[in-house]
């Protein structure tokens, strides 16, 4: 908040107010509904996170797709939920904290349909016709009868209601994502009903209409009622289409909603990932017909960072609002950045798809750019603020990967004199090497926010092509030291489905990870990439090394490729990639021995062996922390003519080897933490939500 | 409670207590901790389950292993919990529950080491060496140091005190189900170490030892200390063997702990269903050395649920206490009827396993035996004793399938005047067919159960080959009708991946599930078993027909055979079971077209199309409700001439196909909510344990 920077008019309209119904936002950034890991089991960190994105600046904030009643229940997901008055005061405790910050609070009230299981209820699924629930479980939804329906349409008025007490200023209903019953009812693959709710698109779209009918009714005097609608499921002519039945639908109801949210449909291909779809505004072509259509407003998304498509899509007319969940959450104040004139500090999101990894497994949420996310109300951190410095004045950061730079720039915010060593030619660590490969180029935004926020410091001296040594530690009279020293991948075979490594690896060429990407293949080779670790890391390289040319076999203990990434909605897509390709999948096998140009592999069922070609196997098991600075420093700390060494701390990779997010995580716990009381740092790691017993 | 039946004297060894250290349980009924999917999350409703059991007679009632620190954080699985005093009221009201009804309570503290990835804490996980996480997530668990050591003792001890604090009378140690640091630190598979709690046996016994003593130490005075061992791996000499270190480790340690509870590792060796062991006892071959071994009490189970194999137990000194998980799920009265000699109301655990897949999914316990488990906070539902009837005296239930069975079962119960009407020449539905399906035979016990107690009843009468209509209905003058008639499963190819259904199907020969059992297959026949159900039932139709000698190939658009199986931890066995047979099995591909002799199929990931061979088609896809009679019954009850009927219930897969546990639930639901008021039904409903605000 430097007082010379100032907001460039260019982004004026940016910080218009754009009345929606009857309520009025202060600007035309709009965090979309999104998914937070917490919702009703965790109501105090989601009131906290929400708060936050107000406090950035946001002019709407919503919170996730709210459960209004017992059929909809997506246990065990942790969404939010509107059953009934009890979880008012929750809700309520989330709006006032974004009212205090002058932002709207908007609700997406969800029926999910056959997307619920009910495992909670144990009700049975309600669907437009009788089929399968969209969950591994053989059960099925049921057909719902004329009673149903009018059950359901009492169900969302009464959540209307209990929203508009719990102090939501925008109300939605909710056809969207693949996951809802107003939509199921609109689409033709799960609607064949022959009554006046199946049949004809007037027919489909009655039960949407009746909704927005009668939350308007309902909660309109006051409130906002919002539309969020899927205009494309990406299917072609086996789904809906936004040039066919997506813009007819909207010519339809065109004026009945306050407000229209716009989007791609299934949630894959809405928050698609930047390996698949690296193009910032990618949802623009599906829906820039929208306020051709409508003369309410419109919002729209597509992980949208740049302030300058931002503006143009507003002068174009193409959108009213500027709709954000992932960007929102790699940068809470994105929208103050701007107002500030700080365009180089937004914190851009990558695209990396770990928010959507966290709610995938029902734990709150996690980012790889933004660590504070989540940890609003368990650990009070803050995106933009640190604590300052206590006691010490100096520290020295090892290693300038993604822990090793998050640290030292949180210190450098703290205001400690900070050195940063890097033994290679380049800063940024494993981002600079996994950024590099196919599909993940916008990763390197990890390391370019923190190296560009370093360079503007004058108290922190960044190294490269130095080795620290702990002479060079006592030389230099550092008495703190943060080694974020990395890890190596292991050349040995010891991975998940094998613990005694694979045998007789010296008859064949063996490449790690990282030897692999730049090795020079001779054209004869045949090339297996193993996949022990089941991340993601192995499918990227396969995809990589088979677009540059080479013919790879890919083997896995697991059924499919990249199991990890089923978390981050990629598995189809990393498969479909490596097939198309010609890729040969060998799933279900791990290897347990080489011999000259042929691997030897057995069935994880079976235990049956069998043989695989290669010349060349490409290693992705496990990795080893780097750790050896670490123990050197810690014998000297011990001896009795230590004067010097005090904080000796691992972080990120050398601590524990995890995904960039955790390193990131990691070298940013461990600057708050420094100087902290111990009491304090055993608070936050006890600190949970319990469930009341009264 | 019958007067005239009392104890069989056989049994009385059975009500002998039992001194564990310092405490002495009523009789020799253990039930060991077992997961319920409530833990932490939901107390009220796991206090409500454990003092059920403690009412049904178990001398010692367990709660589920129970995280110690936050780094043994099994988050989204809502375990037990005592990271802190916080913990302690939830548990006291559990064990001031068990203790109102003179049992012991029990509690398993629990560090689960790289078992636990720490989704919600974040903090590294913990492992005696560098290895990745047990779960698919590409982060590693970070070697332990001496002081990580020596803080695991430390975090132990506070949890053992705070157990006691809490009123527990036993206190755990664990090393069981490949889940536990103490265990990973004895097998050398996860422990090459090179200090003193790496290398001999005896070093890796170390940690335990410094757990037991120093639990001693903390609550032995007035608390008794038991060991959780699993003796055997069933992996032969690539794991823990019984006879050689597992026997060591008893040897070692044999005096140490007060009890001794053994049994097999990992989970899904424990907890076999009856699919793949049908044996009830199966551990004992594993165990029965361990009273050998030391002069402690020794627990051990396998799915026991005759009293006299248990008495045969105790006779032998095979065991001196009777452990039970499921056999204590499916009849928590099962001590109470013992010694009330109701030996043939022993409603007998059948070894599906849906209650550890509710605890996989973490949500709360089902079981397909005994609808009320897990029921008992939410609903007030108690296993043997349902509320009286209130007006009406009549009810017909049509269909004696499970939920039929069980809402005839129960309204007999409730002192209704029951016509219970079968069509067929059977009794059992759908669980007469499944349970003749190979490995299923125990599925029986869910019929036979019902028969029996219904044949004892004088209220109700039963029909079978009988065919309800409308105007049998009005002859009968029965106004209360519950109807289950079940569903048959589709003939078109609509399922999961397909809403479309199959074309061609009039150019193959296609049976359903239960047409192929008993099918004349020509030896040159090609089979094709399709699984779009994705449930249990496509592979258990495989594996049956491959038994009888059929060639047979698995197509499902799935990744892997059955991929439901997983969460009952049946997975790999199933898939390994067809693979024996030399089932073929073609994954990832979905069928849209047959033809002569041949199956068209697109590849899930790529779309590309492929052929399969085939000549006859079993489609295992999805089920259609059968509610022609309620349609009918319905109709009359909305005509202005209806004087008769007042109460038309759809039940089981008649009102939405599912799981057989899904229809008892269904029927026992119907039979607890007939003539209750509408509030109560709803307050049911929505009942749930929130979140505290404060």
């Amino acid at each position: 908040m430097s007082p010379i920077l100032q907001k460039d008019d260019r982004y004026n309209i940016l910080f218009e107010p754009v009345d929606i119904g009857p309520v009025r936002t202060k600007n035309r950034f709009y965090q979309v509904p999104h998914c937070t890991g917490m919702g009703h089991l965790r109501p105090r960190a989601e009131s906290a996170l929400r708060e936050i994105k107000a406090k950035g600046g946001w002019g709407v904030v919503s919170t996730q797709e709210t459960e209004i009643h017992p059929s909809s229940d997506l246990s065990p997901f942790p969404e939010q939920r509107i059953w009934d008055t009890k979880d008012i005061p929750a809700l309520r405790m989330m709006t006032e904290a974004i009212h205090a910050h002058g932002a709207l609070a908007a609700i997406q009230l969800t029926h999910s349909g056959h997307h619920s299981p009910n495992l909670y209820s144990r009700t049975p699924p309600l669907s437009p016709i009788d089929q399968s629930v969209d969950f591994i479980y053989p059960k099925q939804a049921r057909k719902m009868s004329k009673t149903d329906i009018k059950n359901l349409r009492l169900w969302h008025r009464k959540a209307a209601l209990n929203a508009k007490a719990a102090g939501f200023d925008i109300i939605y209903v909710y056809a969207g994502h693949g996951m809802t019953l107003a939509q199921h009812f609109i689409l033709p693959e799960y609607n064949n009903r022959s009554d006046e709710y199946g049949g004809s698109l007037e027919n489909r779209i009655r039960l949407t209409r009746e909704l927005l009918e009668e939350t308007k009714d309902a909660v309109g005097d006051t409130c906002a009622v919002a539309f969020r609608f899927a205009v494309d499921e990406l299917k072609g002519k086996d789904g809906m289409q936004s040039h066919e039945e997506g813009r007819a639908v909207i010519e339809m109801l065109s004026e009945l909603p306050d407000l229209w949210d716009v989007n791609l449909s299934d949630w894959s291909n809405d928050s698609q990932s930047a390996r698949f779809e690296p193009n910032e505004g990618y949802q623009v072509p599906f829906v820039e017909f929208v306020k051709g259509v409508t003369s309410k407003p419109v919002v729209g998304v597509g992980r949208l960072t740049s302030p300058d498509l931002m503006t143009s899509l507003i002068k174009n007319q193409t959108l009213d609002l500027i709709g954000a969940a992932r960007p929102s959450i790699a940068d809470p104040y994105l929208p103050n950045k701007i107002a500030e004139g700080r365009i180089d500090e937004i914190r851009e999101c990558i695209g990396c798809n770990i928010c959507v990894s966290s709610d995938n497994l029902g734990v709150p949420i996690r980012c790889t750019q933004n660590p504070t996310i989540g940890e609003e109300w368990r650990r009070g951190w803050h995106p933009e603020i640190i604590k300052p410095r206590v006691n010490k004045k100096r520290a020295l950061v090892v290693g300038a990967g993604p822990s090793g730079l998050e640290c030292a720039m949180q210190l450098t915010r703290r205001n400690y004199d900070v050195i940063l060593s890097e033994q290679s030619d380049y800063i940024g660590g494993r981002v600079l090497f996994e950024s590099g490969l196919k599909g993940l180029s916008s990763w390197k935004r990890v390391s370019d926010f923190r190296i560009n926020e370093i360079r503007q410091k004058t108290n922190i001296d960044v190294y490269t092509q130095s080795i620290v040594t702990p002479e060079l530690v006592s030389e230099l009279e550092i008495s703190n030291i943060f080694l974020a020293t990395g890890c190596h991948w292991r050349s040995d075979g010891i991975g998940r489905s094998n613990r005694q490594g694979i045998t007789g690896l010296k008859n064949i060429n063996v490449l790690t990870p990282t030897e692999a990407i730049n090795y020079q293949y001779s054209p004869e080779e045949s090339i297996v990439v193993y996949d022990d670790d089941q991340g993601y890391l192995a499918g990227v390289i396969a995809d990589h090394l088979s677009s540059a040319g080479h013919s790879i076999t890919f083997v896995t203990p697991a059924s499919v490729v990249s199991p990890w990434t089923q978390h981050t909605l990629e598995q189809v897509r990393v498969q479909a990639s490596l097939l198309n390709q010609n890729v040969k999948i060998v799933p279900n096998k791990t290897i347990f021995n080489a011999n000259n140009g042929v691997l030897n592999a057995r069935c994880m069922y079976t235990n049956r062996t069998s043989n695989i070609e290669c010349t060349t196997l490409i290693l992705v098991t496990e990795r080893i922390p780097d750790t050896l600075l670490y123990a050197q420093l810690k014998e000297i700390m011990k001896s009795e003519n230590n004067i010097n060494l005090q904080h000796i701390e691992l972080i990120g990779d050398a601590l524990a080897p995890g995904l960039i997010a955790d390193a990131i995580y990691s070298g940013h716990l461990a600057a708050e933490n420094f100087e902290e009381p111990e009491i304090h740092i055993q608070q936050a790691l006890y600190a949970r939500e319990i469930t009341s017993l009264i």
